[in-house]
């Protein structure tokens, strides 16, 4: 092979990894973010969910996801292609970076989608019955949807998405909004928090116990989102792909300022306040809003779209309160309202994509999600019981699951 | 084009991009840094001016920062470069790096500036105060020393700082000795917390709330300072730019060490106790002292500057007490004194530096920025008021700021 | 110099660098695990060793341990390279990357084995007795038996490891079996936490103080490690390179997968709950038994590995416990039984290492860092004393070595 080859094919590998590798730290963004969201009794639960949706998710891609989505008929080859010794295996034809960095790119994708979930269902979902349905959800419903997009399948054979004009380009829709389709279907079947909702249509606000964690998972979110973004372009040595991933980063940067400062303002007129997990919130909707198209727009459009994010948002999770949906983190919100926002803002900016396109592939996306996440939520209630019981969910679930404080040296624990 | 020329663009591409990312980074370790050092009443509120900060300043720099610094005259020229596809823009002409990627990694550092300020004046400050100045040291006061520095560009007209020996590699004054002056003079406007100064003379330690996120808080900036001294090489695709940004990361590793241990020591001298906030404050002030040059010194040489700027910062610290500027962080002695020892440091080891010349732009870097901040903080105390009431600042600033605890499950916060 | 040679050799070093600056990250990744698992009155101790520890082996090891290790008999070059500007020293003849890179990955090594050892000997022995510990384990007992395992030379002349088929990837047994090795001799002389074991063979637990930290840690460690083990492939900028880095990136995160979920699954058969430590221990675990040898397994084969080092961790604490051999956060377990089990795996997947050489290498390094390591401590007891007052332990040793609360704020701390 020539030498500048090698070079190439090493730079793309080596960025692929490093994407990679900011990816798998939103794992540990999504874990403080939700375990700062929670209260104290029901921290170490949430923690473990995290650590562990996170390992069935590699696994469970690595066993029949990545096939499923990106090997087509023969998915034993694309099994094979991840067992092998890295030089073999999808796209070996034409490969012009390590295939094994692809699929821990790809894996870690999974366990956003997965991540999304456990912050919406906290504080009174059984810990087993969760870990059930990450097994299914990383191992088939997002390995299938994911096949219609990403991998260029037909939608049972019936229409192509890409035909239609359909484009996500890192994922508002394949990924954050398919994580809220599941959170939602799981949420519905769940139902609200005791407590949250009372007599005369009082909604209670629960606050999260530790506020710095619910920050600090945030930053790492922005900072995870560089790599789910930039790491999307799917090759940077080139000066045209160079260019390309640089704008990535530039506008997902810009979007989740616009969406922390519209959301921050926002909340000031509506609340008189400085409301700290709505600037959160607001940050992580302009990451999301940019993720389907953050190639095209300039970086004053970017920072706009994130702040349409941003205040889509705060509006999105009072509304979802007054319906009843209990979700603790707003993860619904972030992730599936303004995941659909994102999708529906790329023909802005991007002409090759068609909005009836992106209608049809959000509209396949939830479709697919919501109602098989539906089914494997009956199917666990029915089977193992999808909910601790109300003397459990005012112990905490901490006590209950996992037989360990989160901060046992720490007196007053609110009840 | 080259295929090796397409190559080297693209090394250079992705090391600016991973750089920036690390330096964004370096947001989230002021945040935990500030987050763990101030009471438990006030963490909401620092909390959100952190975040709220990083997301001004990405804009303001955006919208006309950018353009001050490095536009020269030709100001809409270079707003149109970062509202431009990536490929267009200043330095257009022979770029060797994608300009988009020059954007982003230039715009975390403004943020980084920023970031010290609110340290300084925790725990009193009205937010959007606070937020208000965030708009003009961003968007202005910063551009404008920037332009005479990085940018090149003579000082209003009347000399040049290049021209007279100045060199301050990645900002120990342009970017952190400003970022104290801003806050030196907001702390003069604001006055010092309530307790911390008692009648005869008496200094009252307000510990903070947090300690591991305050030593998260430090790890964090350790590595992010990789990417704020390593991107400062500006080149990575040569062996001469290669080794120089080694010997960069090497140097900035071996300060930080260098002043952990020399702060450590000398608190265990003085205070008679391993006194962590000291510890953590060496780190910094290493990082802070090698920062004006990291590429010329032997990391003997770079340990033994850093040792140095530990010692210094713990007896400015205790100086700045006795002379009642209330800094709850150290951040005034830390990036402000320390930053002047290390401009005033690289003339020992890069011989193309005068003294003259360090002392010249230290001279003018602070005269500008303290002088603007002073007027600005005069005028927003006058407009908007700048310090909250008494019985606010008893009561803890996150109840009337932002109507959200840090640690609403835990009892017993100190009043 | 041919441009292709400089694009790989920029490359290469760029590679180097960002995998160090991961590396160098999980020294807070300890801190952190380490502040969550003791208890909040000996928080700000832990924190207190862990930036003072990382601090002081980056110091000893660029005066001394760097040339041990790598220098052969030609000490002061060796110094000498790393003194030098990062172009000449060590591997001069031939380097394909910046010696000062090489350096500045392999000092945060060093770091790495001595972090293993604080968490072992928590909440009990003096802080400056364990930084004394640190300067002789850093600069001289890491850096000999790396001289015989990655630096090649014979073992005081007798015999050659390499020689007997030994090999150590990245260095379960070379970086931590020898920190655990350390660790063990550590806590044999210093003896468990008063309470920890009573009367009548009862053992008491004794929960960390905040697992949300403990988890970040965790988080922390894992991403760390794909620095850890990616960078020992210790070349990127080819093919074949570029592949072995993925497979490297894959294996170690599929690892880690594995030990989660079977920790977790055999912590729930055990202990009939969803134990968080565990599920931490076994993400740990997994990736300290892939270590060894992370490029020549499948996936498949990964996950099975770290599976095993999940199980075995979760035996080994008990059994430790059992022994009264009291380590407060598994860190013996992790990184000493599970660093053997990694070792004795490699030969399952590489056909040149051979069980034999594994064994021999397993036990010089553990002979060597156990007994010189036991004589230090020893030393240290006599001149210094080791362990702090019954009294000072059961306040905590916050107050009498650091003078510092690390929660303050905080109420009912328990005693």
């Amino acid at each position: 092979m020539e030498v500048t080859f090698e070079l190439g094919y090493a730079l793309d590998t080596f960025y692929f990894l490093m994407c990679g590798a900011l990816v798998m730290w939103m794992a540990a963004g999504f874990a403080m973010l939700e375990a700062g969201m929670v209260r104290a009794k029901n921290t170490t639960e949430i923690l473990t969910k995290n650590i562990a949706l996170f390992a069935i998710a590699c696994t469970m891609y690595m066993i029949c996801g990545y096939g499923l989505m990106y090997g087509g008929d023969d998915f034993s080859l694309a099994l094979a292609g991840i067992t092998g010794d890295g030089a073999t295996g999808v796209g070996e034809d034409a490969a012009t970076y390590a295939p094994s960095a692809d699929f821990f790119f790809q894996v870690v994708f999974v366990a956003t989608a997965m991540s999304i979930v456990s912050g919406a269902v906290a504080e009174r979902m059984k810990l087993w019955a969760f870990l059930t349905f990450a097994v299914v959800m990383t191992g088939i419903i997002y390995p299938m949807e994911g096949a219609w997009t990403w991998g260029g399948e037909d939608v049972f054979g019936l229409y192509n998405l890409a035909d239609l004009g359909f484009a996500d380009f890192a994922g508002s829709g394949i990924v954050h909004m398919a994580g809220a389709s599941a959170a939602l279907a799981g949420v519905l079947v769940l139902g609200p928090r005791s407590g949250k909702y009372t007599a005369g249509g009082k909604i209670n606000a629960i606050p999260g116990a530790n506020l710095p964690l619910a920050t600090l998972g945030t930053f790492i979110l922005w900072m995870g989102w560089f790599g789910f973004n930039g790491g999307s372009v799917l090759a940077t040595a080139s000066v045209e792909s160079a260019n390309a991933v640089a704008v990535v980063f530039m506008n997902t940067n810009a979007a989740a300022a616009g969406g922390t400062i519209a959301a921050l303002l926002l909340a000031r007129v509506l609340f008189k306040k400085a409301d700290l997990t709505m600037a959160l919130n607001g940050a992580l909707a302009g990451l999301v809003a940019i993720t389907a198209e953050p190639s095209t727009p300039t970086p004053l459009q970017a920072t706009l779209f994130g702040a349409l994010g941003g205040m889509l948002v705060v509006l999105s999770i009072v509304w979802l309160d007054k319906r009843k949906i209990d979700d603790p983190v707003g993860a619904i919100s972030v992730h599936g309202v303004v995941g659909l926002l994102g999708l529906v803002l790329v023909p802005v900016t991007n002409s090759e994509v068609a909005l009836t396109g992106q209608l049809a592939g959000a509209a396949t996306i939830f479709a697919w999600v919501f109602v098989t996440s539906m089914l494997v939520w009956l199917a666990i209630k029915a089977l193992l019981g999808i909910r601790v019981s109300a003397e459990e969910e005012f112990e905490g679930v901490d006590a209950s699951e996992c037989g360990l404080e989160a901060y046992p040296d720490f007196a007053g624990s609110r009840k």
